[in-house]
């Protein structure tokens, strides 16, 4: 059974995470992991396009009711009429999740996927405090190359042991 | 863009089901429909069978949170952790649902298509009455060819007209 | 612990079923129980205003994002953005089901209850067959006095032993 | 029409909460407004409680199907069976949000507000970086009483102007 990667990420980042989430897209699907997104542009766009090019599988979880509304690099898209109920959706379809950049979207599935014991890795994105105090909840990669290695460590990690900790109660 | 064609039915429908099943979803990948359905075992798995014997691909929207609980059939398995909310999922995510068979989670998939203007076609399936009167309300197949036929002239029809009328609100 | 019946039914019914709707949730009401529906006008609206004549509570559920589309007579109105997503809840939310009158919504809430092990009780309502014979498959009231009878005594023997056959799964 | 807020906060939170969050409910259900939450114990309870002893009404949008599973203080109790898919439904409920405390279901219910345009307002909760530069995206109580007025302006700010910005797409 492949393991399934959620790339999170807004759809209008900063032109420089492109690069990084098409790159990250490309090593997942090289590793034979299918890339789930919401199906958006932007991140998840980009994501999508390096997955193929490699060869790989790409699922979207669109927020509306039209298809058409997919990114076109999906190999699968899926209207979910949900809204912002799709991030969740996003967070329990992936063995690991890797948060690309800001927005608050891409952060309540970082919080959605901590809650519920989903593994996350960061890159460029939100950090957590608490308290007036840092409150690191999760990896932080260098990189698209850093962030894929160790959301695949991660998902594998995951996979062996499914146990959803602290669960989704 | 492909065509996403679902087939709800039954976990352990009678066994003769399962043969026609099975066709319709050999039926629906040969004419390069995606086939999307809850993932499980019965007329879901068989129609996987089919649909992935023919090259096709198939999509299991899975009620639980564990993937592990997919049919082997499946080139995509997502867990929603819906319950019987990943039944208006499938609804959503199909461009014409061909309901095969008994089972209330069926029937709950055929009344949400029909409510949301999602075109179906029953097999040996639910038939519905008002007022102690038959009330028609889909077209009813003689055999699974028959089945995926009347399906994919829906679902094409659909998506050229892709107004969901009478809507999802 | 309040009991908590659902009343279905269409938002543009035929007049007579009004009254009827009316009736059913003011016996609710001075029951005790907890009137929960769709929050629609209609049938919703003419449960929920008999129900508040009575001084009971009405809850409503609504499918979209925006409060002011509740009718006039909910003690309580919550959008929920799901679309026909809130028929699940709403099933869930009930510990039994009136189903009042026609409408593909009102039958997906009808299939869905029977699925999870909600009570059912129909007034003027789907009757169902299978294979062309009648599979009658929840009783049917003859009036609104006693549709309510017999859902609060099917809500009180569920709240008794809540398992829940066969369950959401 | 009432205003309705939602307070979202932890299960098991350090006491020293617990009297801010019964505070918070007191003053919210005095001003006569509708406090909604998930719930369960806690933050949760405790908010309950205070707004009850106040005379107002509480409702709680439970995670599980039991609704057995509410706290004590409850005016309508809805079992969602959605797990962590119940805190959009909090955010879309809610005119306005208080933030109490840490958690992650807490952290995601300030995300999915804030991408979706309802107010937030915290009290002892986390605070947002990016790029490692503080990234403040919502006002901070000082203390419980703060909190609910903060809440209730915010809240009649948004009914006066109900525009979803930037929206739930």
């Amino acid at each position: 059974m492949s393991l399934y990667v959620g790339v999170a990420g807004a759809s209008r980042p900063e032109a420089a995470l492109l690069d990084q989430a098409e790159l990250l897209g490309r090593r997942l699907a090289e590793a034979g992991a299918v890339v789930v997104c919401g199906g958006g542009p932007g991140v998840m766009e980009a994501a999508c396009r390096g997955a193929r090019a490699a060869g790989g599988t790409t699922v979207g979880l669109l927020p509306g009711l039209d298809r058409g509304e997919g990114n076109p690099h999906l190999s699968v898209a899926l209207p979910t009429g949900l809204g912002q109920g799709r991030n969740l959706l996003l967070v329990r379809s992936s063995d690991a999740l890797v948060a690309v950049g800001g927005g608050f979207g891409t952060l309540s599935e970082i919080a959605l996927a901590l809650r519920t014991g989903t593994p996350v890795v960061g890159l460029a994105t939100w950090s957590l405090g608490l308290d007036a105090r840092p409150a690191p909840a999760f990896p932080v990669a260098g990189d698209a190359e850093d962030a894929a290695r160790l959301a695949l460590v991660a998902a594998r990690s995951r996979r062996a042991d499914p146990a959803r900790t602290p669960g989704d109660g």
